[in-house]
């Protein structure tokens, strides 16, 4: 299946923050056919550093969708019956409009220019897509970490266009650590002298700062366990020491390849922005009080969480089950089994994929009762 | 108590690469007195970025000591009874030989020329120590963290010098995921441009790479429940949206605050030494075979981690004292309740102190009935 990154582009987007960007432009892909009654429709939510290729074979450059494993025909996201939707996130760097887009009113990049996001104009973003498409309601809206942010948004900013919501591996807000890792990561990339206060589009980008940035990121992925499988203490062949910081031991030599990788693909300014709008994101707007939040959803839930994932453990999701149980919310959950850390809705999938299935099957059969 | 910190100089040491260091200097300070029989000596090993100004106020600048809840008269390490030693580590920066020391043999720091070292050569410069000092066996050697591993290496490499070993909040050898947490640090300190390839005595260090270094260590050095509590997601007075990617939340503040501050008190070189000390730190030596380590020790052991240390994991602490039953040895273990995370052997002391006092106590009965 070999699908074409698309582009819709909209005259303008009101922000949280009051500032409205003129044009504002939102790459997306979609998988399988919109049906008549146009009610099989599935938006995917990306993770932080994801883009709109959630699956298939890339045209330009025929690499697998990110999610690869879980849509297509036959999968959990089975591209037979439903018409599913990704679209980049607003402020990415992966065609959709961000810091790294040319404003029109300067001809020069936005850079920090560019105004503050949140989780909600993504979501806002989203639903002129999805109306654009002239899709009334999606079936289902689902996606892991910073995705499953932006499912949680949509069940409270758009009730009336959901029918199923499927957060996974998430937080209806950050914790402190959380905070603090990505502010270990912005702050790598600002001390990059390279980084020239984000005005670096005509000369280079902040690769080392965004590289350490990104190998952070790596290890938070991962869980203590499925490190220790991957790499152990092997040591990289070389003297037994290292009299010149070089590389000894294999994990830290994928960690800077990985992190050399990623600057390839990815703006140091949108991680600076995308990572606030996380650390902003906060379902209840400061309140705290959770169970008002989710007063006016309408929505049927699917939580799932994964129990070596250390960056969005699962305490976090459980608190958004309690509470929607308290406000007598249709909301399923399951901590599944996994080693692989917050990486386990990406790469441990065979329990997810039955699981996200058997909730899409029979959140159809509702929708179609209803 | 007001306290100085001596120096030791010894004409050369041999190390474990094969290098020699002439002459070599050790910081050291002691608190209480050595009795007639020179049997109530305690040596007390640093974590990390430590130093041996372990306890009492500082002379040179009025400093409490690091561990200055543990060690005083009526504390767990009880000045009125022992005598209490500690020394900054070889590869340091607060008084022993180290990266920024000036080589004798070219008139300027050692800075990458400082040949690579080990833990037990650290503990190789603490036995010559002792030995000046007149002490023909320890009573303890006790030590977190980094301390630990050096409590460790002195029951394996010289189990004839200790009567007992109090390894705290520590490992055999580190994970991958230790690996990486240090290889980030040390990728900071070597992207920021003023490291120089460590040739940066003469100009400025590299003070943004160090502080970024400094926060990773942070954050893992306590746990996510203790950010919470301490910080949770309170904002710091500003407007509400940060269009500059400045602080928002105290817990970034803090971060950067303590960053800043480790700048001025640690050389970035002794940063890049010590850590990767601790990353090649193995008690077996890449063995693998922890019981045939241990099968020469002939020392007590008290081992004691904490339920939310996620960076030193209790089931580490666990694995020395299994496999220490295993060969029979003389082991009390416990794993305190805590939600400081790895810092509570710094922070969270009261039940940590009575168990030390009373595993003192019967060494020392112990000591004298042989």
């Amino acid at each position: 299946m070999v699908v074409e990154t698309q582009c819709a582009r909209f005259e303008s987007i009101a922000l949280d923050s009051g500032a409205t960007l003129s044009p504002v432009e939102v790459a997306y892909e979609t998988y399988g056919r919109l049906n008549a009654t146009r009610t099989n429709a599935i938006l995917i939510t990306h993770a932080f550093t994801g883009d709109a290729h959630a699956a298939g074979i890339s045209h330009e450059n025929g690499k697998p969708g990110w999610w690869e494993n879980m849509i297509g025909a036959g999968k959990a996201f089975d591209t037979d019956r439903y018409f599913v939707i990704c679209s980049n996130v607003l402020g990415g760097c992966q065609g959709t409009t961000g810091p790294g887009t040319i404003n029109p009113a300067t001809g020069k990049p936005y850079a920090l220019t560019f105004p503050v996001i949140t989780i909600r104009d993504m979501v806002r973003l989203q639903r002129m897509l999805i109306e654009h498409l002239g899709i009334p309601k999606l079936l289902a809206v689902a996606g892991g970490s910073m995705g499953g942010m932006q499912a949680l948004e949509w069940a409270v900013s758009y009730p009336e266009m959901v029918c199923s919501t499927i957060p996974i591996a998430t937080t209806w807000r950050h914790s402190a650590q959380q905070i603090a890792f990505n502010e270990v990561g912005r702050q790598a990339i600002m001390a990059d002298p390279d980084w020239a206060e984000g005005d670096y589009y005509e000369t280079k980008p902040p690769a080392r700062g965004l590289s350490i940035a990104r190998m952070v990121g790596h290890i938070t992925y991962m869980s203590d366990e499925s490190m220790r499988e991957k790499f152990g203490r092997r040591l990289r062949e070389k003297e037994k020491f290292g009299f010149d910081f070089g590389v000894d031991f294999e994990v830290e030599s994928y960690l800077r390849y990985r992190g050399n990788q990623f600057v390839s693909r990815f703006d140091a300014n949108s991680y600076l922005y995308i990572t606030k709008a996380e650390d902003y994101f906060d379902l209840t707007n400061g309140t705290g009080k959770l169970a008002e939040a989710f007063t006016t959803v309408d929505t049927r839930f699917l939580v799932i969480s994964f129990t070596s994932d250390w960056l969005y453990p699962s305490y976090q999701s459980q608190e958004i089950v309690r509470v929607l149980r308290r406000v007598n919310g249709d909301v399923a959950y399951c901590d599944l089994q996994s080693n692989y850390g917050h990486d386990a809705f990406l790469v441990d999938v065979a329990e997810q994929s039955e699981i996200v299935r058997g909730f899409l099957t029979s959140t159809e059969r509702m929708a179609k009762a209803a």
